[in-house]
């Protein structure tokens, strides 16, 4: 089998994480036929639970990867905080994608950003932090307000502390702990949205519609898709999708994350991965965001993302699992949820979607 | 809890039987959060691929069931030929939904037509055949033509001879084994349809469109639905469905097969279980028989069974599988693979769906 041609059914879809996302491209793979073998270091992982095929072990047990690589035909990952060492160990065994070198970038958030600016993307005015000397300096890059965002290890708002116009900075520096940093202009946005492209071995990228998204306390609450914007915005945020993916060589799906401030989008950051802002995909477009990243990563066509419904997802967040009966007697609500135990606050538990018809398709 | 209170997400569903039917009710079981416990004699089945815990046990192996019945909050099952004595030993000890009574009446085609005349719906002309002296008063009562079949564990034409007009009966017993049977009078039928029925557990009917089915070598090989019928039909349709899921006093999803001979109805037969010619729900209807059937099975509100597009449904038997690259290149096919090795003539390897805008929404 050369290294291009689509994997067949039967195949062994390696995941390295255990969450929902995992659980979700899991559902897809069965789908189309394909085995998954999961590996992560957490036993009753939601990913764990659907497969019969599942190594618990860390990202450092090398003796654990090396047994994982030889079980599977091709690997992914479902978060971004995968060590990049665990990716790189496996990709010398087999094919890891999308990537390492794309894993790489966009773990550091100041990769990342000279990559988007480097490939003419526009993004939010941004500087270096490594101590605190560093901080004056990057305040003349980026004006105040800012945000103070540590390189890596990022997520759900974590990591993050804001610099007010006028304010001291230390207390900044004080909340992200002194690590490796990068200070980003606060984007006075109207809008949030974000867009999730998928790459083929072959190169061809297909689009879904962009999203509309709101959080609350800098988690993800709703998505809304396709977002109602001008065509003019439609087109910029299909061209900063295809030349971000392209310039990545990317394989899989890529979420991109971008501020809309007026007529300007900026990205505010990507994600290596299928994206909670796509879970509307899984009712609302021709193909879901998680058989498209098993798609591209098994070597297959891809399939088409067009929407067949406007979709809304809202997140069940914590507590708000509790109320999952009332979303199962909703006529018509579709109700995914991921096998987590404890519903401690900001956790992910599940989400809904709920679909009307396309405009002028009532 | 009470037994009626609706399982709470986390609950293990256990399945008997771990073939595709299985395998597609597990996705939607985990996609609402619950756990799937399978149970069946082959290790590598395709419900076992897609959970992580699973039995392989022969369905006489007491001690297993007993275990079984421990780890698991309620059982249902995904073919009509486990023996009643498993159920029977079951629901002594955790619910098992439908009751083993409708699955003891469908397994004997002799039960179910009785059952089937008593309830009012109609069928076919039948007559029981225990040994060769009862074939012609049997013919008496069927006329000719006839089908010989066998009273228990047919599927697919096994078990059953023609009897033609002036033809020798003697080959059909020979054809069956001389096994119990029921000589019933073959149907001069335009079309054959399907109706798929939920039932929750508070009594509440959810009736899916009609279904239309083309059968090659008496194997299911293709499905449109919504069926293109006179309204007078659909709702005779609907009739009997509500008439036989009600007396059966059944939970979960029936299908039943019907003849269509010009105005008249006529029941073929009953599965007590999510049916093939009900796959195209999974894309084509607001809520899949997979999932209405673990809504009814667990106490849930049923969803609604409208159809969202017209599909056909087309099921990949034996070799036709190996056209699998082909199906998932053709953009918006929706393909479904089943995990399965040898591609064995008549073997269902798997089915892809395709959808269309519903007539006058397009």
């Amino acid at each position: 089998m050369t290294e291009s041609a689509p994997l067949a059914p039967g195949a062994v879809i390696g995941i390295l994480g255990g969450g929902q996302l995992g659980r979700m491209l899991a559902f897809a793979a069965h789908r189309l036929g394909y085995r998954v073998h999961g590996f992560c270091p957490e036993p009753d992982a939601p990913l764990a639970q659907v497969t019969n095929r599942f190594t618990c072990a860390d990202y450092g047990d090398e003796a654990a990867l090396a047994q994982f690589a030889e079980a599977v035909d091709v690997v992914t990952f479902e978060f971004e905080n995968v060590p990049v060492a665990a990716v790189d160990f496996l990709s010398s065994r087999v094919p890891v994608r999308p990537d390492p070198r794309a894993l790489a970038i966009i773990q550091d958030r100041l990769s990342e950003k000279r990559f988007l600016a480097g490939a003419g993307v526009p993004v939010p005015p941004f500087a270096p932090v490594s101590k605190p000397d560093d901080l004056a300096t990057a305040v003349l890059a980026t004006e105040l307000p800012a945000i103070l965002k540590t390189r890596r290890f990022g997520y759900d708002g974590k990591g993050q502390a804001p610099v007010d116009s006028g304010g001291a900075m230390e207390p900044a520096w004080e909340a992200v702990d002194g690590a490796d940093s990068i200070l980003e202009a606060k984007v006075a946005f109207d809008r949030e949205l974000s867009v999730i492209a998928g790459r083929g071995l072959s190169g061809e990228t297909r689009i879904f519609p962009l999203t509309e998204n709101r959080h609350v306390h800098h988690i993800l609450d709703t998505s809304i898709a396709p977002a109602e914007v001008p065509e003019s915005i439609r087109e910029k945020a299909v061209a900063i999708a295809d030349t971000v993916i392209g310039a990545l060589d990317y394989v899989g799906v890529l979420a991109i994350e971008l501020f809309l401030e007026g007529e300007t989008l900026m990205v505010n950051e990507l994600a290596p991965r299928v994206h909670n802002s796509g879970h509307w995909t899984i009712e609302g477009a021709v193909t879901s965001q998680f058989e498209q990243h098993i798609r591209a990563i098994c070597g297959l066509p891809l399939g088409p993302g067009d929407a067949l419904f406007q979709a809304e997802m809202k997140n069940l967040i914590g507590p708000a699992i509790e109320d999952w009966l009332t979303h199962m007697a909703e006529p018509g609500v579709h109700v995914h949820l991921y096998g987590k135990g404890e519903a401690r606050p900001g956790r992910k538990m599940g989400h809904v979607t709920r679909l009307k018809p396309l405009p002028g398709k009532a």
